[in-house]
């Protein structure tokens, strides 16, 4: 960390939400980087440590309002834009009109399907930006890496798509598994639905209880089918049913699979294979279950392959940190990627557990 | 509550743990029982409020050993028998040759498996008391009601098979669903692992985290195996995974299944009329989902049913408390069966939430 | 609960708060009331299970609008109003005028406080209803049961307050403890702040940690400074600081004092006496402290004494369900006072733990 | 991170325990240390992948046992004690012994006290090793630091000393308060209890409920004893409550004083002073409190002041995380002071909230 490093001028869009608060957490004692824009418009003129105490010890920009922004002069080299979805395209043309050299990742949904009748059936309006659209790289690193690094414009992935996606595209790529029999069950903490105050996110509504949402009908499957169906190289519709845990952090992915020819246990093997050299993913020995709880705060995914009773069938479990690897660790890990750094720069964090 | 009315003699063996702490919430209030005897090895000798602070303003029996005791003069109408699996035979059958007119619900699952070979496959032993396992009633009181009415002996169901077999067997008898397809994805509070000290357990070991457990080879399997097949009169094996949720009490089962020509509104109606006067299952209009937290604490399951977006296939979602409906509410709703009571007395409490 | 037994007519006003739910969980399986009307402005036309699922399976009126009540012909014998504080003052004026024979107890702090001067300066402007100020009576039903039985109007005690009177007043009374020496530390969980969305609410928010608030400025404070000063025939004003704990129910009030001559052993006699006949009210042994988890769901508050190490100071742990006995247990109780019925009525619940 | 960064050889003794695995968290990305040691008696052979998963993706010796242990060859720079209290003095003592030039960090309770008599009447038995109890250090590191610089064998303090002791030694060694009149109401997530398999430690007897414990009577005394008198120059005998909260991690502090002429500005004017340059002591501005979150998993103490509304009264709010600043931290804190390394280093964990 010596003083003559040069660092990347740095703006987060959006800072006074989760994945805001948790890219400022990675940031902040990222050697090669410095912050010198937040946005947050309902809070404009705030410091970072009124709408997040923990940040009261750390010198930051004051929050500023997007509206009527100068993208030019702030010369930033990277934006991370951690706005809600729908917002998201018109402020990120804007900004890389005015300054088209400033490199973009976007947390939003906005940029994640490549196609644009799909953007337009599943959240009913054509795309605001369909150019840039064209333009974005799906931003699952351990997939992409080679056209991230070329990127100017990049789309992170959603929590609960990396946590099924890291786990199934090496298998629907190999064409090791009926692509017709995917049974996702997927649990998240709390964080994953935001910060907007909703009564159905109040403590007392969620503490000491457990249930499904969105059945049957949720936002996250159009960019499963996207990356599934590239992957395998055929149309792939997975079930996939998302649910509320009370806890903060965490998604487990339960991934019910039957193998075509392969055995649970060459499942296995093709994903130990293919997450050998990744620093992000680590696959447990054959038939071990990961827990969200021991990739909390980091950037990991624990990946495990147990054989079901049921001949031929498999069942996977998928665990990331919806903030970290699902959101804000996996966009510094694409901005480093970006931007030429090692790509475990700002992102060693081990996790916090207990 | 008047004064001349007949109140059963109780006797509860394994009162310290949390079944056992569970029916005495429901029967100190009971006005149609008398608790007579309390028993716990361990802390024989201590009073209930040693054990469970809770139970401090109430006249009870102070807690006996089970070693030794002399059933004939206890002359119990009936007794719960919250004791660990496995050892639970012996006892009973000491019981019952002692006091044959006493009835018994056994919590354990000593008793659940009809079949001789299927226990001694999944208990790796052969059953101690043949002769009371041909006798005893399986006491899922909505499926057997008319059996345990008659019944000396009730083995009370398991909590994750009560959710998941309430929510399925009426659609298996119907011939409704692919009885080669169902996926079980079952969730439960922190209360169905008992109250033993066990590291894994510890609050600091499961707050803020999820995961899965027993993946692939789980005892309860056998108990949904014997009566999922019974209502399909056929093999049925499921695919079942339990995870463990960071909160005290309830059961989410998510329930993937294909309707055999029925849609997943045929399903619906199907499960609507099955439980139409059932008080302790409710079933909500189609397409909506149970939480945990609206049936803690009463003896309800909430059961919805949702179609999934692969044609042709629905998902369940089934809920309870499994201390409650999952253990001890349907070991109450049993004895009230047995002993000819309306069966919904003691039983009437609302769910706690929030 | 024969069919024959005069049941009094409820009407619940505020029914879709968290106060308002509790309500109804004790007053569903009341054996001696009918409720025949529920409000709540926002979710009139509504249904109960619109707004709290768990009561899908009761028949209950459908929710109305306060505004342009026609309060004569409802016919109520007792109302439990539990709406905002500030707003409830007009509304039960109005109710009083038009029905005059109808009793209400209300849980807001509109008529907590029987000192004009002193509500306006708690509450910044002059009480709307000043005659009906007059007129109620304070409801901790331990200390002002007779005056209860005859009133027409309660108001039912704070959570925070009842929590701590319960431990003070007897020995305030006795003049056995330096008034001016009291600190009451008090730890509440989420309930107590209502099911308004609000940001600092959410479950991210709230979980996993652990705050104060109101540090030196909480207008709970008005309300013990009445009964503390009544109870020992001086002012007094004892140091009081709340606190949020990331569990749904219960207060815990850790109180220092000092003895005046009194041991610990003393102050632990005299509220042993003062509670030996109460059913609501359960004095552990010396030296025992209690914990909210053996309260929870129940009326009961259970208080303990244990000496200090600092000569002379004494501690007292008190431990209560904020929304039972804190609210609307408390209410019920009232109510059962008011209507001449058994004072337990439909408040035998045990505790929920675990 | 340049490859000729010399590295300090260190040595965790009871890796397996929470504090152990706090240490190797912050140890880990340490840029000048290497972890070549790690011990673990009951768990001596697996690797800490089986006693704690999070640690899977990273190379580490395997566990081995204390017993036997041949300190000299280990050659270390330094050894963390993470042992239980007790044990420890016995091992520190063989471990010096053999190899005199190792630094020892150690995070029991073993040599926090300084005086024999008072070890000696709080635990029941003298001293196992006088000699190093006369030469540790107490390990609060802003107190201490110089003394802590050239220890060879550092006490690194309790986690509700700490927290206590930051708010009130800059306060009683400017004689700015009553010492005769402090009440210390303290709250600990229950990671403080650490990883003992005990029945009141599970889940479900700890979550959703909040309780005191060791009224009147807890070890942590002697400790704040002895600072706080100290501090003042003067004996100081405070209250001290300790409480569980059903969270992990975290400390509050609730601190009443009373001001000796000063006014609580004048306490938080004098607390702002002392730790105006200090890096994890942040004093919020007047009349705020902090709250346990927003220093989980950082190394910060959150300070602040506030008025009571009883003239001359003030209540502080204290907040660390109990096993960071309030146990691994600062022991990481204490070997860069040690060492001679910037004291932050590793140290630069942003608070992960939410």
């Amino acid at each position: 960390m010596s003083a003559n490093v040069t660092k990347a001028k740095i703006g987060v869009l959006g800072a006074s939400g989760y994945t805001g608060a948790e890219l400022l957490r990675l940031l902040i004692p990222h050697p090669r980087v410095e912050i010198t824009l937040l946005t947050a418009d309902r809070r404009a003129g705030k410091t970072m440590a009124d709408v997040f105490p923990q940040f009261a010890p750390y010198a930051l920009p004051v929050l500023t309002s997007i509206e009527g922004a100068d993208w030019k002069p702030q010369n930033l080299d990277l934006a991370f834009c951690a706005l809600p979805h729908g917002t998201t395209q018109t402020v990120i043309a804007a900004l890389l009109a005015a300054a088209p050299r400033t490199k973009v990742v976007d947390l939003s949904a906005d940029f994640r399907l490549a196609d644009p009748a799909a953007y337009a059936r599943w959240y009913g309006h054509a795309h605001g930006a369909p150019q840039l659209q064209k333009e974005a790289v799906y931003g699952l690193t351990e997939v992409y890496r080679a056209q991230i690094a070329k990127a100017r414009l990049v789309a992170n992935p959603g929590c609960y798509t990396t946590c099924a996606e890291l786990a199934l595209i090496p298998l629907l790529k190999a064409k090791a598994i009926d692509a017709d029999e995917i049974v996702i069950d997927a649990k998240s903490g709390m964080t994953g639905a935001g910060r907007a105050a909703k009564e159905e996110m109040l403590f007392s509504e969620v503490s000491e209880g457990f249930h499904a949402y969105g059945v049957g009908h949720h936002r996250h499957m159009a960019e499963l089918d996207q990356e599934f169906s590239l992957a395998a190289g055929r149309d792939v519709v997975a079930s996939f049913t998302p649910h509320l845990v009370p806890m903060n952090r965490g998604i487990f992915s339960t991934i019910y699979i039957r193998g075509v020819k392969a055995k649970p246990e060459d499942l296995h093997a093709l994903l130990l294979k293919a997450y050998a050299s990744e620093p992000f993913v680590h696959v447990l020995p054959f038939g071990k279950t990961p827990q969200t709880r021991h990739v909390r705060g980091s950037n990991m995914t624990f990946i495990g392959v147990a054989a079901d009773r049921v001949e031929g069938r498999a069942i996977i479990g998928s665990a990331l940190d919806n903030l970290t690897k699902g959101a804000s660790g996996q966009a510094v890990q694409n901005m480093n990627v970006m931007l030429g750094y090692p790509e475990t720069t700002g992102l060693e964090q081990v996790a916090l557990f207990p």
